[in-house]
């Protein structure tokens, strides 16, 4: 339908998470009549990130140094390390403030139908860091859903045998919503997990 | 919140219409893990794009050349413009397989709120592909929306003096849509425009 390298630009963009055709489309034109420069500064920060991003040789957390940020930081606990499947997983916990230990970033959960089993995920390397004896806790904060509980169980039977504390974050309400629109498996692990009250 | 290139990579990718924060961030995460050759031929679509297209000089479609393809063409009609406002929608049109003329992109619509007037859309180029006579028919189709409206209104003030046989197409119900759904001034215009059916 396209001039060629205008559909060649589309298909480019539709190959990105979440942008479907029409959203392509959308982009390529307002990258078509975008200033230059405004254009360039988009390309150079692709380029920059391939170019310049790696993987800490610790944790895997995203990095432009040998270490992370979190690995080099002297005050973040050595003894609690947080598993999580993604390097956005990483933010996503520090915005909340909670965590000072350091972490380590899977790669993935383990998922039959596609395929990953512990191989493929960076389960070697997190046994590694445990034998110094340094660490005393492990939180297995993997996503709630069936390839992340499978995961999380998979390690906590793996790490046990070590003698560490293995725990997982709580499921729950979100705070801020609204009962009756909670789904029924998150409502029973709320009620599951009912506290005590302290008043 | 992360390391700075990471972050100038949101930025911008969330300047992209239609992309928010958590998108921006996901296709930033994409690019990160992507195959560099996938994320080169990101690049280099978008810098071709950049490089080699332009508008056509006479109906400021996209084009790698000084006309357009349709422009060109010498089966299309050259006695029949359809007005419309942006690139993107000759390609709507065209889909139709349903028009057989020429187009003229006109950069946008008359919307007073974002001080968008007729001397910053290309009305004046259009009055001037009007003045050679070989044009008998003008077919506005902007937007079914407030500005498009009301710029179809001011361009057809602007032609029927001369002579020209001006139309816009019909509003009505959406083909393969519900009648319950559909909003009052659709089906309002969907009524107004009923027609007689030759059974």
């Amino acid at each position: 339908m396209y001039e060629g390298i205008v559909q060649d630009l589309i298909d480019e963009l539709g190959r990105l998470p979440g942008v479907g055709p029409k959203s392509a489309q959308r982009i390529a034109f307002h990258l078509l009549s975008a200033e230059p420069a405004e254009v360039r500064k988009l390309v150079h920060a692709i380029s920059e990130v391939k170019e310049k991003i790696r993987f800490c040789e610790v944790c895997a957390n995203v990095t432009e140094d040998a270490l992370c940020r979190i690995c080099r930081d002297p005050r973040r606990d050595p003894s609690v390390i947080c598993v999580v499947e993604e390097a956005k997983d990483v933010v996503a916990v520090e915005r909340t403030r909670e965590f000072r230990g350091r972490y380590h970033v899977l790669g993935g959960a383990i998922s039959p139908i596609e395929g990953i089993g512990p191989d493929d995920l960076r389960v070697r390397e997190l046994m590694t860091r445990l034998s110094d004896g340094a660490v005393t806790e492990i939180i297995l904060a993997t996503d709630p859903n069936l390839e992340g509980e499978a995961t999380a169980t998979y390690l906590a039977r793996l790490i046990k045998p070590l003698g560490l504390k293995v725990t997982r974050p709580a499921s729950g309400l979100p705070v801020g919503g609204d009962l009756e629109y909670a789904d029924e498996v998150t409502l029973g692990r709320a009620f599951e997990g009912r506290r005590l009250l302290d008043v």
